[in-house]
């Protein structure tokens, strides 16, 4: 069956390209025209980037020409603070490849999302664990700046927190600071339950919009903003559709056996999938996002390696242990 | 197929009678001796009253004799102020039936459950929203006392942010204080997506082991608390695999005019259920809640009317439009 | 002696207007020429207003020509609900006595503040109960926008928290969405320790450098931001020098009835009073604030006075007994 | 001037011995019989040992006869993550010489204060930073709990949010959990602005009913508790009424090289400075208490390093690098 179809129809999105790939490449059964995909596995992590590199690509995906590298690192999950710290080195590295900044250039740091909101509170999070530096360029004197990059930070909200559009807010703050790079952080959903707080995307295409646990609604990206942005994004949520839709799924594989079903299985139409689906989930469907029962945990344990991450990226004066000390 | 042994052995527990009732009710074709069951509708308002009446009536249910209250109100998840307040006399009004106190008798009323995890908040939440009064019979003259009866309140906590059994705490507690009656607030799971924070069950059988939301080991009833135990109780969260397995019943459901297939559903072994779930929720399956997006303001709507609720039933010298003040 | 000097050398700055007044008055003993003062009183509310309305007032009061309403409600330290709103009413009408609006003009309001500083984090509180509408008017049909004028509303964080001047950020918002006034709010520091979160003082001047808890860098003004800017201020700190000082005086006071003290009090040199205060208060005597145990509780009380008030002042189809509903 | 017998009678009460013991050897020119003092400096840091021996020693005092150690360590307001480490160890080390207990004996930290007023949270912060391990003991194997002692943890309120003495909560749980010690955490007033979250006091005499930020009604000792009581207790505030009377006392101490005025001040009677006092701090004159603006910070700031020291002090298993570990 077109689960790509069907996701769509039900209003569900692949926030992670890797996911989105996985998904076409079965359905279709052959590599994508236009996509190229790389993964490399570091201890317990495994790193995939996926290259969108035509307009074919593009069509193909949903998502714009660009890099996307997902970082799988289940030990996220651990309270192990020694391994955390190590994913938030392979973090730094990855967020390097991707940027392009001379040593004084300005950054804005954006987190995305709904604080009120705990599983969309994630980009909030993150901009409270950011070391913000650019006021020290200005106001303090150049000894106490040694090694630090300028950074800002900001959290704008949801439209439903102010009345306006996160991208109005974020356009008009880059007009007056001119940063040379946005780094926009948001919470994504997955179609893998075990990816939730436990895997990290960077793209160097930005936020586009209706991505996200917000369904942010307006883009992001070099081309609204002037100037680029990479977007690092971390799944918090699942859509309670796709647990429905998987689980038909693995009970089709199990009647595989038999050439009557699987026939019947081929012919289910996406229609009568999803109106299966919504019978389950109610008149909410669309709403329904699944997420562990340890969620302000994760997004804590979450938010402080990712500002780790970012801080050693930026700022290369200072090294890993100085660094997580900013992280307390 | 048999659901309530498929849940048990997926550590899947129906924290609602009325959902035990129902899916017993289903899978036996007939009524549940023991077990009786009244249903009354006002405006948008279901109130269901489940009465586990004999042994042969607890071994079914798997729940203690005694009566289980459910309001199904689901205006609560509107933002209307008024209708609010109409769920919330309608909550009193209940747990008046369950309620035998004198007029200075004084009441315990306890948080269950982790304040630092969002579904997990919700006993928590209602007791900071109680109108907390027995220190002022101690203290203050009589003329201020007038119609209040004395209320404690605490949230224990739960066992991996105190070392301590919550029931340990509470029964120190209630040694010191002497309370007539506990009213026990905890957050629990449901097996209906609808049903989250718009169902407030009444129990006055208290708090069992294994249930809620935070699974508390140990029970907080009338004969480890020598005083009655209301539970007053508001599903949060729904199981993952809930979801899945009710998404291939309704695809068996569609499947019902063929006879081959409806046979083929009736083989399936729990068993074979149970993989083909875990198959599609991964290896933490068990711990796998699902919640709407709402969570957070879902938890503060209910918390206010379910304190609301309380302060009216309790104290009988204010008025409702007096109690909505304290809810601020 | 010179108080206005002692203040002025020891950092102090008298938020209000109203205190910058009576302590200049005080010290000339006459008129203040350029400024004109007006007192009401209704039921326990003081209201007066500050007219500064030459470059000579201008001078004298070191702030800039314009209308200062203060409004002095000690019932706002009480629990009654009643008396909330009364105020709330009380602050509608001040305010709208300042607004010329149009009836679809978008108003942006702003929370000024630290929000991780509670005695800062008056106007984010004010934000947080806001009632936003700019997007009402963009995405939902008209008729659920009756009454309803388009607001927004941002807490833009201070400059420790973003690396961003606040007015930077304000500006870039404004040039983005156009609003047709601001509404700013934010906590200032008061010579009097019985104003604390008590008063209320409203400003057609806006946002003036060096002012507020947070020593705003920038002004937020109509000349910076190209807009009227209403200024919303409370107290809710007093500088230690403050009450070191006052206790000084006190004590001359007392002694007045000797020629000779009253002779040596006159001779005492600002200088040396600042010595002695700054000896009581040690190194950090500039940071020193002082604010009443039940902070958090008063800062909330405010700001649900406060977000009312503004919203029955900006939408008027909504009546008082409706914006109540917004305040929970 | 009899400073005690105003602070008295003004309600101040001096919570750190070693500011009881400087007054009153002020007051009286010599040595306090029944008390001695013993002091050491290390690096930045101040360790004062008040020794109460005897009744006449407690007469003086105002204390219970007991050992008050208190550590002034101004480093704790820089915000550098070593010197926090290195106060910790001090303080890990000074509490050990209080303590007497058997290596598997069970340990109850109880943070006292209220949790919704920031300069009264300390207790409950350090009991969210406790690493809590009594449960462990009970339910994990005996490998996992290698050179952990059982400790348990609690924050019980205050009176006015529970409406039961925060002292008839702990008796309750000491009861039912029979701790071989109680470490009590509690924010207290001091008379130096500068020891604002800056020192911390060890006292093995326990919670004495009156003392505290939030007055704590009732003592929580070895005679009520039936267990040792360490009190671990940190200055969050002044009283307002502190700074005013000590800058009467400066201005007295500039005039005393005139016999005149020094004879003067020797004649004022404490209700006389009393009536000046309360003239400039109006009628809540007991209730103001004066914090520095950052207050939150500190809090965050002394928690931590509170908590740390508890840990290691209590955990021999452990390293100072490992509990850092749990400071995050």
């Amino acid at each position: 069956m077109n689960c790509s179809k069907l996701y769509r129809s039900m209003g569900i999105r692949l926030d992670l390209a890797v996911e989105a790939h996985d998904l076409l490449r079965q359905e279709v059964g052959s590599d994508i025209p236009g996509v190229r995909v790389f993964k490399r596995e570091q201890d317990q992590v495994t790193i995939t980037t996926v290259k969108v590199e035509s307009p074919q690509g593009e069509q193909a995906m949903g998502k714009p020409a660009g890099n996307y590298v997902t970082i799988d690192a289940p030990p996220i999950r651990e309270n192990n603070r020694e391994k955390h710290l190590q994913i938030a080195v392979i973090l730094a590295r990855e967020l390097e490849g991707l940027l392009s900044l001379g040593p004084d250039d300005h950054v804005l740091v954006v987190g995305l999302g709904n604080w009120h909101a705990t599983p969309d509170a994630l980009g909030p999070k993150v901009v409270d664990f950011t070391l913000v530096t650019r006021h020290l360029h200005q106001y303090a004197p150049e000894e106490l700046q040694g090694g630090l990059r300028p950074v800002s930070a900001i959290s704008p909200g949801v439209l439903g927190l102010t009345g306006i559009e996160t991208s109005e807010i974020i356009k008009g703050i880059v007009e007056k600071t001119q940063p040379r790079l946005i780094v926009a952080i948001d919470a994504l959903s997955t179609s893998a339950v075990e990816r939730i707080a436990t895997s990290i995307q960077l793209a160097d295409t930005g936020i586009h919009p209706g991505s996200g646990v917000g369904n942010r609604r307006a883009g992001i990206t070099q081309s609204t903003m002037g100037v680029p942005v990479i977007a690092v994004g971390i799944p918090t949520v699942v859509h309670a559709g796709v647990i429905a839709h998987q689980a038909l799924e693995a009970l089709f594989r199990e009647f595989q056996t038999s050439p009557t079903l699987y026939k019947l299985y081929k012919g289910i139409q996406p229609e009568a999938m999803q109106k299966i689906i919504q019978q389950v989930l109610g008149p909410h469907a669309q709403d329904l996002i699944m997420t562990p029962k340890e969620i302000d945990q994760l997004i804590l344990n979450t938010a402080r390696i990712v500002a780790g991450g970012i801080a050693q990226a930026l700022h290369p004066g200072i090294s890993a242990s100085e660094w997580a000390q900013y992280l307390q």
